[in-house]
């Protein structure tokens, strides 16, 4: 049957499936590299919407949003628009560590994004629930009327079915090339207060009942993740008096690459403990605590335990901290970080008055779990496409990961692979030596995960490469080069690098012998008889650039982020040396290709566990299989030589 | 049992139960009036949420508005801080039905609201649903020791019960001495579009599906009512060059009484009609139609039709008329009034589509049509007060009526009575001839409504006497007797009253004969030979105010709202002392009160219709009984006897 002018409205490109943190970075990547987009959202109210902590970055996530937007990605630029308070994190560690984390107005933050996806051209922004996925084939959508006989050739001959139809929950049809389902934790989500559940999504929304059959149907095998919430409390209850302040770092650039001066610090965050009392109270009424009752079956995530696992799992800790979050400008509701809970609500009530500070707290809304389908995503190449159906990519919670900041980043990768889908190009990948969206990628899809997948920045071997400085130069120009970055961040990024290199000449000049003796001397460190490098007086641990910069007439109207770099990639410059090295030996094996038609219960000489492993999860290349657990080097070594001799 | 601490905080006054426009009115003017209150709200982000139109007032709404205001509500303050533009609409007619109408920013009235209610004192809002109303002894929880006994006797004696008991979904249990149930369309809610059905409040927020059967218990028996909201589109899609542009009329005093200048306007609205195509593809279509298909059970608002019911009831008339009006400032989505629908999505988008200036519309969200579960408002004593269970309220849509506005007027009379019944004070009722609310609760009290009862000007009576621009002249010196009216608005008011009795005053002067002369010539207009007054001057249809105050040095330095309400008095002048005396007569009967315990089937000369009638609704006073529908005049004559022979 030819389509008619209704249906033929609803053809796109490609269909992303939830507007969340993911769904936004794959949409705008998709209609900015010039394919006609639809995102559905079960609600407009979803958009970017900051479901757990009011706030973007953090350890290893700042990272991360820096690497979003070195790549042309929206959540830093969002995050800076409505940024209430932007500090670092980690500051009295190494550079590789340091992490941006900004505290955002959550309503403002959805609506910035909203607009953005509202305005992009070839970008349709749309509420629709999808019910359901289907193969088929693209000529059956996208054709001329002499396309009927080749159909049904398509179909005889047995091709891959190159398309997807969408059916949303009201009957609407759509078609596209390529679908990124990026839902995050709507499917078939329940939310626990105690005894008491819902069947309904993140802070009450609706939640998507039918796409788990769907997929199921495609070949995709579920699990059942959960992850929690602490409560919103009224502001006027909180005795301020007695928390300490914590207010916006100086001096900070913002998190966008394309933005200069972040906003002023408008609201401060307050730390707090909890106390003996709160300790008390959990204990007693440990035999209500849904995670112990069994009435939670969804697998939590380890490194974001509820306030009654942190109690019982480390009963010796005095006492646990919490942080105090204003949750936008406009209102005066506050996050409580830290105090996240499944407890009965009147349970709830007790712990949140055992928190100094809190003696007389209002609760707002209540503290709850959550829990949620999503996919095992060793199903997924790490370019984010499903091993099974071409064009058809996962990206965000839906894959097991936790945090906006991972979601956006998986987001972007799977627009821009689906774009590359569309367009006949070969995808492309982020490596581990690159960055911390690669790491997270190849983790997932390699490794797999049996708990949210949450960035930690143990989890990157070569950290000190990926730092969120030096974004901009490990992505910039690879965005570029796919599209994605467009001309004008490409300038800056390009006189970035041109400053970076030009400091690090200057800085190898020797200093004067007597402004050494005396520079240094005010460190208490002496001045070699032959004389120094300004570079190698950077290399001592107490002497920043800045110092430099201050004493020396050689770095004026440098831009703080280009001496930021420079200075990290001087100081750090043996152990990245170091890494390097790891890294070129990885990239070898990066660069070996596993065929996809491998059959690898032929090759002889491999371990039972390595072959099923392997058949399991289908590597791209050596590297990726090994960092599969279970398959040990020798395995790998294996490998090689069936490689050197089947090529 | 003894309540422990945490049931001992959860003891309050009054709680409001939803925080839609009633619930906000009932808990603010509750709190002020000095009782602990505590609103629940199934999400806290409906908090007086436009679910319809984003537009505050209109015909007959915005003088219910500013009876609000002048009664020292939050409406007309909210509206003009979220205000967008403000126009007059009827400027053509008469004053009396001149009516402002704001159009607001969505989520800036949200948010200002919730702001106003997080800060208010003695006012605890919070997330939950509440799923049971239980009738208690006020003695069960507000007591000492000693009440043990005490509880057990009153239960021995039968006492009335005069508490509640309030059990939310996840468990808690409140208690308080009086309840407001303002839980507009949230009783079992069902959404509507083509045969897709899920029983989710507007805009997909959770619905209440357990409190129905509670009130059920309490005696209340409930109804089914039905309305709908039109599509949100993308701004970007219409095209404005075809379209009629209104802008915001100039010189307008801003909503509430409190403010003097109006916010300038910052987004117009535009106006488009229906086409042929329109007309077809909805006749064509009918079939799909759930209000003709039998899927759709509630009944609707007839003064409010979904473009399907407005083309098939309305066969001859060519086109209808449809306004485009922005959802807010920070974002593209545009409500389109006139067109709300039920049909099917795909159906839906071919209608938008053939709008003229929508030809390339992009719907963001589906129209839908919405039914939920309200009471019989006969069940309630003008004071909004259940007639089975003293202290037990109801306010807004549950009580059948439709609008923003008609629901927040009823929220002000509800807290009012509320906490009037704590205080052991005598309720209030407003009457007919001095509000619109008064005229709203009166109609619904006492005639009942079959479908969503929505205000026009047309219900009142004495709608000369009931303008807009002296809502203040009624009402704000009862709200200051009353308490909710604070001191800085009741001298706002005296200061205006002052200010048109020294204006009327001179305006009863003789103007010098030879000004009159030139000044009425002006107008094509004969002086009288002995000369006229100002006051007389006025009178006349095409002469105003300002003409007289632009022409003759009596009338500076007065305030736009006291001319203007003077300018009224003084042309209405003979049609309001006619109302006056309808007035006096309607209250003579109002005043002749009806007992209670009145066993109307003993009362011969009465017709059985009048009878029947009279026992079920239970009429406080003969002005009541005279204006329920089957209550003859000679009906009330036999009652005017019969209550002069048993005084």
């Amino acid at each position: 049957m030819m389509k008619n002018n209704a249906e033929k409205a609803n053809i796109y490109d490609c269909v992303v499936i939830g507007a969340g943190h993911a769904g936004c970075e794959a949409a705008l990547c998709c209609a900015r590299l010039g394919t006609k987009t639809l995102v559905l959202a079960t609600s407009l109210d979803t958009v970017a919407f900051l479901a757990c902590n009011p706030s973007i970055g953090g350890t290893a996530k700042g990272q991360i949003v820096k690497e979003i937007d070195a790549l042309g990605g929206q959540m830093g630029i969002n995050a800076d628009s409505s940024l209430i308070q932007l500090r670092m994190l980690n500051r009295g560690k190494g550079a590789a560590v340091h992490s941006p984390r900004a505290q955002v107005d959550k309503y403002k933050y959805h609506i910035s994004m909203k607009r953005v996806l509202e305005g992009t051209n070839g970008l349709t922004l749309r509420q629709g629930e999808a019910v359901n996925i289907e193969r088929v084939h693209v000529a059956e959508f996208c054709r001329n009327e002499n396309d009927e006989k080749n159909i049904d050739e398509l179909k005889a001959n047995g091709e891959t079915l190159n398309g997807f139809e969408i059916t949303t929950a009201v009957g609407i049809k759509y078609y596209a090339r390529a679908v990124i389902v990026a839902c995050g934790v709507y499917l078939n989500p329940k939310i626990i207060i105690g005894k008491y559940t819902r069947n309904v999504g993140p802070n009450g929304f609706a939640g998507a009942l039918c796409l788990t059959s769907s997929l199921e149907k495609l070949g995709l095998s579920m699990r059942r993740f959960k992850t929690g919430t602490p409560a919103r409390i009224n502001g006027r209850s909180i005795n301020f008096a007695v928390l300490e302040k914590q207010a916006q770092d100086e001096n900070m650039p913002p998190f966008s690459f394309m933005n200069d001066h972040a906003k002023p610090d408008s609201a401060s965050c307050y730390t707090t403990y909890s106390s003996d009392e709160t300790k008390r109270i959990i204990l007693e009424n440990k035999h209500l605590a849904p995670i112990y009752t069994g009435e939670v079956e969804g697998t939590g995530p380890r490194y974001c335990p509820s306030i009654e696992d942190k109690v019982v799992r480390f009963a010796d800790k005095e006492r646990h901290q919490i942080f105090l979050e204003p949750e936008g400008l406009d209102n005066n509701e506050w996050y409580v970080q830290g105090v996240s809970s499944s407890m009965p609500a009147d349970v709830q009530h007790e712990i949140y008055s055992s928190i100094i500070g809190l003696e007389r707290v209002e609760i707002m809304r209540d503290a709850y779990a959550i829990e949620y389908d999503c996919i095992d995503p060793t199903q997924l190449y790490p370019t984010l496409e499903y091993k099974n159906a071409e064009g058809l990519f996962f990206a965000g919670q839906i894959n097991g990961t936790s945090g906006y900041e991972e979601a956006a980043g998986q987001g972007l990768v799977a627009g821009i692979n689906a774009v590359r889908r569309i367009k006949g190009k070969e995808l492309i990948t982020l490596s581990r030596d690159e960055s911390y969206i690669g790491v997270l990628i190849d983790d997932i899809t390699s490794k797999g995960t049996n708990e949210p997948y949450r960035m930690m920045t143990g989890r990157a071997e070569h950290r000190l490469v990926l730092r969120q400085d030096n974004a901009d130069m490990r992505l910039t120009e690879i965005g570029y080069k796919i599209g994605v970055v467009d001309s004008v961040r490409h300038m800056r990024y390009l006189q970035k690098a041109a400053e970076i290199f030009e400091i690090k000449n200057r800085l190898k000049a020797t200093a004067r012998y007597s402004d050494a003796v005396s520079f240094l001397g005010g460190f208490g460190e002496p001045c070699p008889p032959n004389g120094i490098s300004y570079e190698n007086m950077l290399k001592r641990n107490t002497i920043t650039i800045f110092h430099i910069r201050d004493s020396f007439n050689i770095l004026n109207g440098f831009s703080l982020r280009a001496l930021e770099t420079a200075e990290n990639d001087i100081k750090y410059d043996g152990y990245i040396k170091q890494q390097q090295l790891q890294i070129e030996q990885a990239k070898k094996l990066e660069g070996r290709l596993l065929p996809d038609n491998i059959d690898y219960s032929l090759i002889q000489g491999l371990r039972l566990e390595a072959r099923q492993k392997l058949s399991q999860i289908r590597p791209l290349n050596l590297g990726q299989a090994s960092r599969i657990s279970g398959v040990s080097p020798s395995d790998i070594t294996v490998l090689i030589i069936w490689l050197s001799l089947n090529k």
